[in-house]
């Protein structure tokens, strides 16, 4: 079937797992009595959002003003513009704040003057906390500076606090007990937070999330939203760290084999750091992996080809180390597949998904 | 000038030094007597293309089918697909063949009979041959391939044979001394080659290409064609290997800073992977380097900080360290401007340039 309509480097979609990554992510939500608010910046594609709406999802979490306008146009009243707010785009956001509900991420007062310029309706805004990324965020212990932006809000008509907002990064890349450990530990953090603040602010809430310990952890307690984006199609780099099972990995870059190399057991594929990006985990040998080769059979794909790995990437070409059987097996012509590393990235290079049911899924132009 | 037409991470092309890079390219063919036919996969833009013309350039090679197709609609004439050829486009092939002068790479003789059977004219075939980058193409001293393929080529009438593709990538990353060393190696080997071949393709060529040697060296004795790409803008990764100086670099992202860390003298800018790709240089002290700061001044920008460095990127997040007086210097809302370990991907990963003349460039289409 696969072969029938792609020519080229094509980032094939199973929708089949990407449906069961949804719901298991929002029946984990629903357990907890808490609601998701995936993050969409790993598929970018109106078409995918619509399979959160089937399960009754109509919030979203973006990373950039450009993909909120995207999700905005194609029906999403409730987006979260989940990074720090660059002021250039204030002008951008009344727009959009006229339109929908429009939340952003204040990780300091200095921007809220021009905020209160531009702004035709109130806006709500959550704070960025920091509980141990150290990437960006208000560090969750300076409580001055957490008092001074909350007064400055309070203070503003245009400024509407919705509560905390944090980013576990540093889960990932980390084994399962790692992720629990700093899971638990933001938890209680965030739990004395909440209390400071919960009479000043009755409706605040606690949005917390990394698909790591949403995917690993079954305790949520104190929060009242997740946030996760990666699940929805998992990768290498989830599968190494636990959050995932490889049959889980819902996206995989069906490559055209170009060239044979028999002597040294690879083949050369169009699909390189255009297709993947150069993002890499680590293998057991301290070796880059780009990526891991399966089958292509039908509407779905083999698990990983044992002692198969894309070792090396340029601009257009991946190398795909192979088992000698596997060498002679595959003839130049023969698309193969690549399980990403990353996903997201992977995903934002493509204009397109083409998802098992052949169905051609638009991604967000750049 | 800057401020006033940018609000989000935009790729700044300094128009001087590019056309400067062109021009001092242009003139080492002349002074050697080649022709030059520059690699359109670090632009690949239309304008930056007229840049190519207006010194009296009509030919150029590209990475893939869809810039084929791009560069053929944008008025060029005379281009090489210079990635081993996808069997899939042969359609494709045979419909630009029919417009335009269309050459081709063939690593192996497979696909020459569905070539055949596709092809409504004859099209102009170059052969890869690898002196030692190890990538793609038939090994230099494997001359029974090479008679193979040769012969099946002579034989088919649909396909002219012009002359062999070299891509030393394995020039990247070294030393000037380096370079050199593997530059002169392999002129030697196609020397042996094209002696061996030229009574029976008396207008063959050696088609050599790769951004170090043909900036470092001055020696391409037997060399007709060079076909570098990167040069036309250069990045750190060239700076580094010692191929242009840092004033070379004619692109830089502009970034605008959206945190400040003064306990760890960095500042987070909208400026991540997706605009800058997640390449590398290897720094001093064994630390990744994704890119380097700059001063945006007016219609050009500095030399890079010193101290500085793009030393983490996310998604979109970019976390740049800075000397501490540079800490207090910028504000949140500023733009800084970054240059790129790697331009091709960070070109290709924007939808246009924006110039020092303020003109918008597009950029070919994901």
């Amino acid at each position: 079937m696969i072969s029938k309509q792609i020519f080229s480097p094509t980032l094939l979609l199973d929708g089949q797992k990407c449906k069961a990554n949804i719901i298991r992510m929002l029946d984990k939500a629903k357990a907890n009595n808490i609601s998701l608010r995936p993050h969409f910046k790993t598929h970018q594609s109106a078409k995918v959002g619509e399979w959160f709406k089937e399960q009754g999802i109509h919030k979203a979490a973006v990373s950039s003003m450009k993909m909120a306008k995207y999700f905005a146009k194609n029906g999403w009243g409730d987006l979260l513009l989940a990074f720090p707010f660059n002021i250039h785009e204030a002008p951008a956001a009344n727009e959009l704040n006229n339109l929908m509900t429009l939340n952003i991420l204040l990780v300091s007062a200095e921007i809220i003057p021009v905020l209160e310029k531009t702004l035709e309706k109130p806006l709500n805004v959550f704070v960025e906390i920091d509980t141990g990324y150290e990437r960006t965020g208000i560090d969750v212990n300076d409580l001055e500076a957490i008092d001074l932006i909350l007064n400055e809000i309070s203070d503003s008509e245009k400024l509407i606090f919705k509560g905390f907002q944090i980013h576990n990064g540093h889960t990932y890349l980390k084994g399962k007990d790692i992720i629990e450990k700093i899971h638990l530990k933001s938890l209680q953090q965030l739990k004395t937070l909440k209390e400071r603040y919960i009479k000043q602010f009755p409706h605040l809430i606690i949005s917390l999330g990394d698909t790591p310990a949403c995917s690993v952890s079954n305790n949520f307690e104190g929060v009242d939203e997740i946030r996760p984006g990666n699940f929805v199609f998992y990768d290498l780099v989830q599968w190494q760290t636990g959050s995932c099972s490889i049959e889980d990995i819902a996206v995989a870059l069906a490559a055209p084999i170009v060239f044979k190399n028999e002597k040294k057991n690879t083949v050369t594929v169009h699909g390189g750091a255009v297709h993947l990006s150069k993002d890499f985990y680590v293998g057991e040998e301290g070796e880059k992996v780009f990526g891991l080769p399966v089958e292509l059979m039908g509407d779905t794909w083999s698990e990983p080809i044992a002692g198969g790995a894309v070792i090396a990437l340029s601009q257009e070409h991946g190398t795909v180390k192979l088992p000698k059987e596997w060498i002679s097996k595959f003839n130049i012509g023969d698309f193969i597949g690549i399980l990403p590393a990353h996903s997201c990235l992977a995903s934002q290079l493509q204009p397109y998904f083409i998802t098992t049911a052949a169905e051609q899924f638009e991604i967000m132009p750049k």
